[in-house]
């Protein structure tokens, strides 16, 4: 009887071990634990933490509520399971897995005939001072979520720091205060939340609405120390900006593999961390696989070797093990990025690759962006919906897509329709007729991602010149950095305007509709921003203008309708 | 000054002018339309009806809120229109556009360099007498819409009957009942509703919905006449099997392609209707595009031509249309046959082929069916979600996907995946991986498309062997039709199971866990149709009996949880 031995119990490993015990039923599958708890939802400790999941157990149970423990894969499963045990050394001649029982210390050693390594990953842990402190907690396990729900019920902590703005410290924050009402802070050390993630007015959307949600977030701060009280407790967060009370502590500043044990078993591991596998999951020793959060993997799109522990992608490589284990031809063939979180009333998503990060990877990188409707704008109740799309300006290559929504699954729509198009090298112009599901409460006519392949395909061409949010902001709030420019506002209505108001002669209505007869009342000495509600006026406008003569001009990205969402109040609420 | 021509002002029509407008900005542009309202969105005329939007105008407004009409065309976008104009007659020689007045009855003509033909579609009016009264109304414009709705504001009608179970026979029921509070019937002359779009299990659920929300539903049932009462007002609507009240008739039951223009002037029409295009949207004359409704086009699954009426589809020719003419290389490859719909509560969408079409077409085609939680099952509030996956055995190519859900984005995210795929001759396996975005709050770790793909690759392998839900209800109500087969549900709970104390010995309780140890206790002599909640439980069964000589057993596809919204009440609600 064939043995598998399973190291690494939460996701790729029980993933693999139930499908080769229905590919292969005559197969001894054994998983190894070092923890107790195995085969859980790490990704929904959040949810644990915020009292959406009522209890722990919930986390590692199945749909029909059976408890994933040890008896459960013996009788359910017919795997073993043995649990707090380590695995210390793998011996690949005698093809040897040597254990530590984590409970009584005794060691022994069980043979394989397949090893497959699941280890996952371990949180980062910066180098800060007080790091050890009680009240000091890291989200790498269910078991250390289960303690800090516990210092949680039993203590009277007030106010929390999280260390990382990374997914799990943002939806750490909301869980804390939302259900514990603890006072909380993000403190990133990167100029952005989420960085790598997505592009900076996405992030200003999101940090704006944290900060209406009572999260204070702090970016480009480093926290140097940790401090504790009389009892040993943290007290204190020392940044090199400030000093924040805090109660509790949360690092979440990132994981790396854990590869120790296949780089000390002469596996190949790459130098930034991550044991090597081909895309049949198969490390440099043919009897040895490996999967999840301990792997380093592929980026579809940069085409480089990249790291990206996901439970999702742990499952999907899981599976793909257990075939190739099976003698099933399975292929997994890298990753793409895709990502979603919620945060409050809103959730933002990703995938491929963001604008810095496609130029640090060499491609002639730009970025389109659209804020819009995201149901037929007659519907009652539509949203607005904001896209992103960056793409290679040569070969019009799309590289990522990004969004953000209220929370639903608006953006969850679009990220997932761009996935499969990313994965196979797609340009502009398949984003263009991407047959999107249509009717009125569910789209536009032409669909959100569309039209941002739109934009792109125009800005290429050099129809649409863009100036960038952020450059606009910066203009805006320091009107002498560019003398010459003023605002053209092309919207229909502007009684109310405040912005007309507030900036006088700089921002100057010009209605839409009224443009092919009174554009020669617009100076021509002067650089004219257009701006409008959602962007498809200013832009027409554009090449109107373009046409007439007038082509010092540039549109606002994103329209004025991006503005509010990013906490700038003198934009008019309304179109 | 170049001068083109565009007939048919609703979509692709207007689409195309503002396009080329802006591609060039020296074009002479003019749009005829017989009708006098244009530039609307037809696909919200349902909710026009429902008062879902509150006046006729906003379906003709832009999201900034003014009214496409012709004033707004030549101010805003320098394109002039001709409204209440009915093209009569292209002289292709002469390249003369000849045009009939409908106001004043005079004739013009007015030359073109390049024709554009949008002209749409004409409702299918089958042949029954009566179809002339007052009462009876077709939704073949916002004209008729507006018309349709003085009718029911003014009058007093109480019952509706609406020919045609289609996506908007479907819409409209839903805003005469619940808008109108009339007693609303569809009667539909194939056996299922929206024939050609979903399967039918997925049918029965949406029937099922329909009834519950007081529309009743008939199909294989042929409407023969339309009785009038003494006032000539509809009154009776007569079927092969019964005599329907009703004040209003609603006959939905299909378009086919405006071509008499295009065949009259000797261009190449589809002998099933719809002119004949290139990719590039141009027809067998070099200077005469088309696109919209009234073209014939490729569907990119079943490799053949098809008529996709969609004004999604329109606007996105509409703009390829534009381009060509200002010399810029842009094509439309076709069709996947992306559609979703609301209907009350829950929603429905598809992209691709159906079994039955694929089969049709030549395909070895089969189909995997599943019921799962769309969200992770520990997140409050999860709602199940419904996935078909059609594909070919042979090639292993995906050919459709369908589903159904609670009404929001959650079935357009997957459909829209699956549709970029489809186009790309994806496989099984491309599914299974395909990245879907994951957090708790969205999805499952592995998505409901990435389970439905691996059922499908489990059942190609004959691991996964299905009994589809239609042959298990038809055994169910009638046992004896197949006497040798017994049902083993390996859910965890009983107490209180209708289903057993109803079956009696054809329904044997087996817990999942306790198959390991108890299997020998099954009948050896029957065949045995395994079910539980979600139809995991009963393949890992599956599988496991098949390893230990109980080969003789089937799986229920889609699992118990898709019997209840498909109106079997017996089944117990629980998992």
């Amino acid at each position: 009887m064939e043995k598998i031995v399973i190291v690494g119990g939460v996701a790729a490993g029980p993933k693999t071990a139930c499908r080769l015990k229905r590919l292969k039923p005559d197969a001894q599958i054994t998983i190894i634990d070092q923890d107790e708890l195995i085969s859980y939802g790490g990704c929904g400790i959040p949810y644990y933490i915020s009292g959406e999941v009522a209890d722990a157990d919930a986390l590692r149970s199945t749909s029909f509520d059976l408890v994933r423990d040890e008896a459960f894969f013996a009788d359910a499963k017919g795997v073993d399971v043995k649990t707090n045990m380590q695995a210390t050394r793998i011996d690949r001649k005698s093809k040897t897995l040597h254990l530590k029982n984590l409970l009584n210390n005794t060691e022994e050693a069980i043979p394989y005939d397949k090893l497959v390594l699941t280890v996952g990953s371990r949180p980062v842990i910066p180098p800060i001072a007080g790091a050890e402190l009680k009240g000091v907690y890291t989200i790498s396990s269910l078991k250390s979520a289960i303690a800090l729900q516990k210092y949680l019920r039993e203590g009277d902590a007030e106010k929390a720091v999280i260390i990382g703005g990374g997914a799990i410290g943002i939806e750490m924050a909301e869980g804390l205060e939302d259900m514990w009402g603890l006072k909380t802070t993000i403190v990133e050390f990167l100029p952005q939340l989420l960085p790598n993630f997505i592009e900076k007015p996405i992030e200003q959307m999101l940090s704006h609405h944290l900060k209406k949600n009572n999260i204070d977030v702090f970016t480009s701060e480093s926290v140097t120390a940790l401090e504790a009280d009389e009892n040993g407790v943290v007290a204190r967060v020392v940044t090199n900006k400030q000093v924040l009370e805090a109660e509790l502590v949360l690092i979440s500043t990132g994981v790396r593999p854990r590869d120790e044990l296949a780089r000390e078993a002469g596996l190949l591991v790459a130098p930034r961390g991550g044991i090597v596998v081909n895309n049949r999951m198969q490390t440099s020793d043919p009897d040895i696989y490996a999967a999840g959060d301990c792997i380093e993997t592929y980026h579809q799109v940069s085409g480089k070797k990249t790291f990206a522990p996901l439970g999702s992608l742990a499952n999907r490589q899981g599976r793909i093990v257990a075939d190739n284990l099976a003698g099933i031809y399975s292929r997994f063939d890298g990753v793409v990025g895709s990502f979603i979180m919620k945060a409050f009333e809103i959730c933002v998503g990703t995938t491929g690759l963001t604008l810095k990060a496609a130029r640090a990877e060499g491609f002639d990188a730009d970025m389109s962006f659209i804020v819009q409707s995201d149901q037929a704008h007659f519907i009652q109740g539509h949203e607005d919906i904001v896209l992103a799309m960056v793409f290679d300006r040569k070969s019009r290559r799309v590289l990522g897509v990004q969004g953000l929504s209220v929370m639903g699954d608006s953006i969850l729509a679009r990220i997932n329709a761009a996935a499969g198009l990313l994965s196979r090298n797609a340009v502009i112009e398949d984003f263009s007729v991407l047959e999107m599901a249509y009717a009125p409460p569910f789209s536009t006519a032409l669909d959100a991602l569309n039209v941002v392949a739109n934009v792109a395909e125009n800005n290429i061409a050099g129809r649409f010149r863009p100036i960038s949010l952020l450059d606009f902001i910066a203009w805006v709030e320091n009107p002498e950095s560019c003398p010459d420019r003023i605002v053209i506002d092309v919207r229909s209505v502007f009684d109310s305007r405040n912005e007309v108001e507030r900036f006088g002669d700089l921002w100057l209505p010009l209605p839409y509709p009224e443009i092919r007869t009174r554009y020669q009342e617009l100076p021509k000495d002067k650089e004219l921003i257009l701006v409008c509600g959602a962007g498809t006026r200013s832009y027409e406008v554009q090449v109107f203008l373009d046409s007439v003569g007038y082509t010092r001009n540039l549109v606002l990205e994103g329209s004025l309708m991006a503005l509010r969402p990013m906490g700038i109040e003198w934009v008019s609420e309304e179109d």
